[in-house]
């Protein structure tokens, strides 16, 4: 007996279009990034990979993907559970400007940093500034943090997988989380314990599921997992490995 | 202290716009469907009265508007709970059939007896005809019926309002209910006691949020609640009575 499990990033949003840092900010999906939802959703139909319970966090680009694929896999309909845990790592003050922007102002090398080093956040974002989310109710009472690394993303969503996720797995449940690109590849990391230095290299393409089938122990059957569009994964791997030179 | 509960019908669907007999087929919003959801959020972000819980029934069309109507009002995140319980009326054999095709085969008095009485229920649908819902998963292991009468559905919603959106209600949340015209009749009946002739004449609008503040025992402090559009629920009542003239 093993678990499934589906990983699903979210499509393309308003801001991904814009190479603005969006981090908490609660942007919605674009046009693009509608289809893409809407494709994952035939794809988990195609596969006849049906899930029985979705999570996602609070953020409307993961919510919006959840609500159209779901839709276009006839599973509108299953359980629902959300949790700032699975959101997007906080960009602290980077959250609401311009790429380009900051790597001109801060140089290449903090702006790497930044981006993909494990464990160095960048600096916290202002207290009531126009892209905090201090005064955002959903957050009222919850010990959110004003910047994030991978790393601090990894530990703040552990206790989500442990207490939520989990428990859904080991009741047999085919378990969909939509999230965000850096939770999802905590939850990557996590399960197929990926070193801190190499998880700097690992991309998860945009409204592709990614399934996991799960041993008891939870160890993954096959590290890595499976991408429903395998060629459209690489291919989306591919793009991203490219920017970089 | 008053609790404050909002109910909102879904908008039009497209069997709606086809004048078919819908109840459990699940059938996707129009595009006016779409549009009376979203109008639906933006009447409860005007006045504020934002949700902290959603409940709706399991079928697409109620799902849809609760997501859409959430999306505008930027509650898309609130917790949301989901149950067979809140689905429309089951029409029975009625179901997929042309309302005008109904009315002449078994004339004037049948049809608008199985519209409108209180405590009769249409002949039960064929097991495994092409609207029943026997092989649909969500209800699998559910003591679902085959057909049924107001009187019906109000009995199979009251323990989920019992057990589910009293609990909600009297934690001091805003509970919004998204669901269908004769599952909402069964709260409002229930609510305001209405007696089981004049419910008959009661009808609900389309997309309008219903709001109701209740005393702590639960009784409504205006009988009938408030329409968030008090003059496009009354033109759409009116328009509703003027049909059957």
């Amino acid at each position: 007996m093993t678990y499934t499990l589906v990983l699903l990033r979210h499509g393309q949003s308003e801001w991904n279009a814009k190479n603005l840092f969006t981090g908490w900010v609660d942007v919605p999906l674009s046009e693009q990034g509608e289809a893409e939802a809407k494709r994952g959703g035939e794809l988990l139909k195609e596969e006849g990979i049906l899930p029985d319970v979705l999570h996602t966090s609070l953020l409307r680009r993961a919510i919006s993907t959840a609500n159209l694929a779901l839709d276009k896999a006839d599973r509108h309909w299953i359980p629902v559970k959300r949790h700032w845990r699975l959101n997007e790592r906080h960009y602290g003050a980077l959250q609401g400007k311009d790429k380009k922007a900051i790597r001109d102002e801060y140089g290449e090398e903090k702006f790497m940093e930044w981006r993909r080093s494990y464990d160095t956040p960048p600096p916290p974002i202002e207290i009531g500034s126009e892209f905090s989310q201090d005064a955002d109710p959903r957050y009222a009472g919850e010990p959110i943090s004003q910047s994030e690394c991978l790393k601090d993303v990894l530990e703040r969503m552990l206790p989500y997988w442990e207490d939520a996720i989990v428990p859904d797995l080991k009741s047999g449940k085919t378990v969909l989380v939509a999230a965000h690109g850096n939770s999802l590849r905590a939850i990557v990391k996590h399960l197929d314990g990926i070193s801190d230095e190499d998880i700097a290299g690992l991309n998860i393409p945009t409204g592709i599921p990614l399934v996991y089938e799960l041993e008891e122990d939870l160890k993954p059957v096959k590290q890595g997992g499976t991408y429903l569009d395998a060629d459209a994964a690489a291919a989306a791997i591919q793009a991203v490995a490219n920017q970089g030179k």
